[in-house]
């Protein structure tokens, strides 16, 4: 009675990946910290670059009137100038403020977009596997979540998402570098999904929006370049965080970023305002604003997480777990050696192993590694996964 | 065909305030802004308590791995029992960190209090006249709302509320101090609120809502206290930020506090953790969250805003404007002395004077003067305020 039935309904499903937490930290308790492999979030453990610590130092400890009050609803405009800027330059698009919202980072950045464009029914394609989240994003705006699985190798299914998408497609939703996959689509599938998009809008007369969550884009690996969908399709929208690219995803800031030649540009960004500001959002830090303002292009070490991927991979490979080899962002989403992955990820568990069943991102068959975790944690488990792979 | 038809219809409504917020942007650049009185925006220009830019300065300064991590969904387990702590003492009701929770501001708690309790259809009545958001609010999780008038001074009219409840009534949304009234609804009055919402809960055989949107708690005047709902009332919800209490509105931080005989206490908890997740907010910033666990009890100078208050309210009420003078915020709602508010805001506009019409809050007839401004732009206004009043 007091909670709204579809929330409940919510909760009795829950996340698979709050549940391996908290069973985590039953068994950290019972076993201490150390001892128990926590693979199952993707907080990322590699510190904010020096830089970070020095601008916040700085900004924390100016005095200037009106610095933690409201700022314009965008967010201000030299934080958009300056990320305008630096997108200009990585995306060789010409984008200005007026492209750029502020947002409370990636997850109100998708929040915000589709509140904006989706009306009750339209239908949003994403591939999977996917970020569990948003199922909620599109649901919590009146919009219905079409899957669409990708090919064996993680990479897009431009048949299938022809297939899928109908006069109700308002938005396709990709995740590039993936979560939970690590793959990173290449401008060639990129460009090709272009076409479709404007080939299937121009058939049904709609406008089909292309959207990026890409808050893994500088954590690529082997000189992997992640594509600009700003620059392959005019009605392509960005949204992304400073929450992996720099470590801070407790400060929760990111951004919205338009393509220019977005049809119907100024009464989105306008619709995207309004609705960052009637969510409840309002903005993002105001100190955090500043403080990325002077960030731009500056990344966490990457070659951290390089090699933890390297010490995953090879150390998983030689035991024989099958898996495409993550471009980047810091999962492993490996084949589960037997059919049932929530049986599969049990027997990791009792070995103390926390992972998660791929069937949380939509995919069976899988489970999902996060590495960003310390080198001792990936180096120690691999006695457990041995012992599960062998016993089976 | 981009934008939603419902965000459409809100951008061509547009928010009083904004609009009077962009003309007010023309007309300082047109005349200087020092010659236009702006009083259109609830932006505190009282600067925070001298200890915050102490605690941030420490706090940024420091060197915890993780410090800017994601924490737990409800917020920091000691950011919530320091707010716990002190208001178990304010309120003089037991509660602990289960009964706290992180959020973006208030505006980020009551949408995921309203995301987690509403049912499609369900209503949520608001006394008038009110914060413009809350419509907004309401309308993001499927609610309807219900606006019922106040009484001349403002205070609540109960018998129009017990009118006003059906067996579809989910929440009752009260906001004391009040925006924009700066009325504070007496102890007198909540628990006869609470009697009502008790008998009709029973009547009906549901559960009512009681949630209180008090960001304004420690802007009060001449002695007058803010009662406790969660003393008045089992089911009720506080829903408040730090914005106006310590002047950081831009720094997004707020919290929900539950009464802890709240009926479904555990589920509704688990509910509002998961929506302040899947609504994209997870979390108040990290950062902010560790600067208010250090905190708790400190306020900005209310005497400053109580000598704003005077300067205005004598001022005004001497060239013949009449006014229930407010008790908390910083917000004056005079009647306008002509019928047609919105015409009688456009003639001060004329004058430089930039207010809000009371249309914009459901209660026309009345105007908003925000008076969180420089005593200078009180004090200069007065010209106008005059001229317009003698010329009608």
């Amino acid at each position: 009675m007091g909670v709204s039935r579809k929330i409940e309904g919510f909760m009795s499903q829950s996340s698979w990946i709050r549940k391996m937490f908290e069973d985590g930290a039953k068994l950290k308790k019972q076993y201490g910290a150390e001892n128990v492999f926590d693979f199952s979030l993707g907080n990322p453990n590699v510190p904010p670059p020096v830089r970070f610590k020095e601008v916040l130092g700085e900004i924390a400890g100016e005095d200037i009137p009106g610095m933690h009050a409201y700022m314009p609803n965008a967010g201000y405009p030299e934080t958009r100038e300056a990320i305008a800027g630096y997108l200009s330059k990585e995306h060789t698009v010409s984008l200005s403020a007026d492209h750029i919202i502020l947002t409370c980072g990636a997850g109100g950045a998708l929040n915000v977009i589709l509140k904006t464009l989706l009306d009750p029914g339209d239908e949003v394609i994403v591939p999977t596997p996917f970020f569990v989240e948003y199922t909620f994003y599109v649901d919590n705006h009146g919009g219905v979540t079409k899957l669409v699985e990708t090919k064996d190798d993680f990479s897009l299914d431009l048949m299938a998402i022809g297939d899928a998408i109908t006069e109700k497609t308002k938005v396709v939703l990709i995740n590039s570098p993936n979560n939970p996959t690590g793959k990173v689509y290449d401008e060639e599938s990129i460009n090709k999904l272009a076409d479709l998009l404007d080939e299937k809008s121009r058939g049904y007369g709609t406008e089909i929006y292309l959207v990026s969550d890409e808050p893994y884009s500088t954590i690529v690996y082997d000189g992997v370049k992640v594509p600009s969908v700003l620059k392959a399709y005019r009605n392509s929208i960005i949204a992304t965080s400073y929450s992996k690219t720099v470590s801070i995803p407790g400060e929760r800031i990111g951004f919205i970023a338009a393509s220019p030649e977005l049809s119907d540009l100024e009464k989105i960004m306008s619709g995207a305002i309004l609705c960052n500001r009637i969510l409840g959002f309002v903005n993002a830090s105001a100190l955090m604003q500043r403080v990325i303002t002077k960030m731009q292009g500056i990344t966490v070490d990457v070659e951290e997480y390089r090699r933890k991927r390297e010490l995953l991979c090879d150390g998983l490979s030689s035991l024989g777990y099958r898996f495409v080899k993550p471009e980047g962002a810091f999962y492993l989403f490996p084949r589960t050696p037997i059919e049932d992955d929530v049986e599969f990820v049990r027997l990791l568990q009792k070995k103390n192993i926390l992972t998660v069943p791929g069937s949380g991102f939509g995919k069976p068959g899988h489970f999902r590694i996060s590495y960003c975790v310390d080198d001792a944690t990936i180096i120690n488990s691999m006695k457990g996964f041995g012992e599960v792979i062998s016993s089976l």
